[in-house]
């Protein structure tokens, strides 16, 4: 591609313009920002009105915009931005992880079609290369499975329930999350897993080379939790962390999204607040962990960056894994072991193959055992809003 | 190329023989260890003799041998074999970081003339992918520092020095070490830091696009540590570890392999035993940190194949950031606080810029201060055998 690059910018929230600072302050880099498009005319930002545009296709159809830079958060209006700005022949880089995991189909669809390179680092774990690892060095053959904390505001609440105990319990923590500027007024898609059952469908997508449905991933939030099923936790020696997990067993993939008990020699246990991490089991290579800022605008925009770069050198997702003769489908018919704790009719309507503990307390009724992943998530325990439900790692 | 790719191997020690292993059972790596070329003919081993070749020339010269992997300890016997084989035209994966860090000018002019890959990812950390990382994410513009545990060895004997305090000191670790099989029976190039260095010199290079000589990489071995140095360490609220770290400041970079107080809150600080752990400090992404084992047979053997995939697909390292407008050169006149604790004269003696603690104890004498590492490194009290000299992390 040319230099400096030509960059058409859609949205200018805080990575947006982290963005546009970056690329001012580092010539080196050789990329500007050609145009911005904004949907709001009135309100005031930083930079020259000049630079604005309230039109898409003053971006999309500009023989000059080498890239687009996908960074609103409508998924719907993200997604036909994309689709528009790669068949106008321009190459694409997006952080939206909800238009990314629910139109993988469409998107890869349109790379074939166009020849355009559309890269989504951004899309998960903000600053963690994950996807680039994933495309490059971990060849599926010896990859056996992914587990990370990829949400980083159930992982500030989490932490601040943890540390903080009984006082307060989830409603206080998810205040003081707001208040560092770590959840969003409308947290719902974190703290109902939404945002780690997207990240966990790419994650899937590039372990693996399985195209899995969003709906697919076995998905459950933490607003259930009470400092009850921490303090349980940590009787067994573990916290509790809302991990996405892809596993190959048998050929199959599993996948979910989902609040885990997780050991304190587990080194995803001490990864602690906003941070995100991922872990990556491989064959001969142990376990290998990647550990970064997960969001804000910082973090993302360096992710955005990382691909903007990656652009300059033809870079572009090989999708290997997906060509490759042994993709494995998805199966859920796994057993796992579950911590459930609630009223006892409703735990003990739980297809339990094994069960290792069964308490009654007044604090609260619980029951860890073994149960199929799939028969858990039919349970009626699994969507009721007084049930907490966690799974136990073991490994 | 060519499926299956075929493999010419040059040593079979534990390295060798994890290759081997996961090369026949994991037959969708399409990858086949044609020959093996070793030195001992009496010795016994585990696969068939014919496998076997005394002959370098027979696996060099072998037209259907399309990527030689390179696996011995003799670093100048190993360069010998990788001139060779690339003249030949084969791709070489190495895991020889003497070899690589000693003759990186020779290496880089030898894949500009051939045309053939050169990999060794497996020289650096083991499974922990820094290397190829270094290459396509992390743009230098952005990137200001690397810091690294990066040898075994001396982070288990370090380990075992912090948790198990005074009892036994350095020997004694030291001695643990061997009996776990961390430690080489001469582990000079471990706890003198050497290993350390050859590694700082290849991430010098791929961080920075800078190539240093490896004398000039600022090296101190962990020999002279003391409990008392750990207790110190304890009491500021840091734990001691052999740091490797390459900074870059006023366009300048400063390459260290030393004992360093790392601050307990510092994520490499419980990075433990004999795993690695590799934090990047970049604009925007904020702290980034890479954990995985570093040496042994499975981890060593992983990186090997991730290299064998990646020749499969064409890569080979661009070496971009050498070609950079602005690479950094090297400059250790830059002021670091420092621990150095021996006979008072001969700390007394370093050129302090500024002294924080002067301590006079019976259990020994020590100040911290700042200093310019060059002077540091000039001092008396830096070759001095009884002279603990670790430098102290500040962020």
């Amino acid at each position: 591609m040319k230099s400096p690059l030509q960059i058409g910018l859609f949205g200018f929230g805080t990575v947006g313009q982290g963005l546009y600072d970056v690329l001012r302050r580092t010539p080196g880099l050789q990329s500007e920002i050609k145009r911005i498009c904004v949907k709001d005319h009135t309100k005031q930002r930083p930079i020259d009105a000049s630079a604005f545009t309230y039109s898409a296709s003053d971006i999309i159809e500009d023989p000059d915009v080498d890239v687009v830079v996908e960074l609103i958060d409508d998924a719907d209006a993200a997604y036909e931005i994309v689709r528009a700005s790669m068949k106008y022949g321009k190459a694409v880089v997006t952080a939206n992880k909800r238009m990314v995991s629910t139109r993988l189909p469409e998107l890869l669809e349109l790379q074939r079609q166009t020849g355009c390179p559309l890269l989504y680092e951004a899309s998960t774990c903000g600053s963690i290369p994950i996807i680039r690892n994933l495309e490059e060095y971990y060849d599926n053959d010896l990859l056996s499975g992914i587990t990370g904390i990829v949400n980083g505001t159930t992982n500030f609440i989490l932490t601040h329930l943890t540390r903080r105990g009984a006082d307060g319990g989830y409603e206080s923590a998810l205040r003081e999350a707001a208040a560092r500027g770590f959840a969003e007024s409308d947290p719902t898609l974190d703290v109902e897993a939404y945002d780690a059952a997207f990240k966990t469908v790419i994650l899937t997508a590039h372990a693996f080379g399985a195209i899995i449905d969003v709906n697919s991933v076995v998905r459950r939030g933490i607003t259930a939790i009470a400092p009850f099923d921490v303090r349980v936790a940590a009787s067994m020696g573990s916290v509790v962390k809302l991990l996405s997990r892809v596993v190959i067993r048998d050929g199959g993939v599993s996948a979910v999204a989902i609040p885990t008990f997780v050991p304190e020699g587990n080194a995803l246990a001490s990864i602690s607040h906003e941070v995100n991490g991922v872990r990556l089991d491989a064959a001969f290579s142990e376990a290998q962990l990647m550990v970064g800022k997960g969001a804000g605008g910082g973090p993302t925009a360096s992710a955005v960056l990382s691909d903007i770069s990656a652009l300059r050198y033809g870079y572009r997702y090989e999708y290997r894994k997906l060509k490759g003769s042994e993709v494995p489908t998805l199966n859920n018919h796994v057993d796992v072991v579950a911590y459930v704790r609630g009223a006892r009719s409703i735990i003990e309507a739980i297809p339990w193959k094994q069960r290792r503990i069964d308490v009654r307390s007044t604090d609260g009724d619980y029951i860890i055992g073994t149960v199929e992943l799939s028969s858990l998530r039919e349970s009626t325990a699994f969507d009721d809003a007084e049930t907490f439900v966690a799974l136990v790692l073991e490994d």
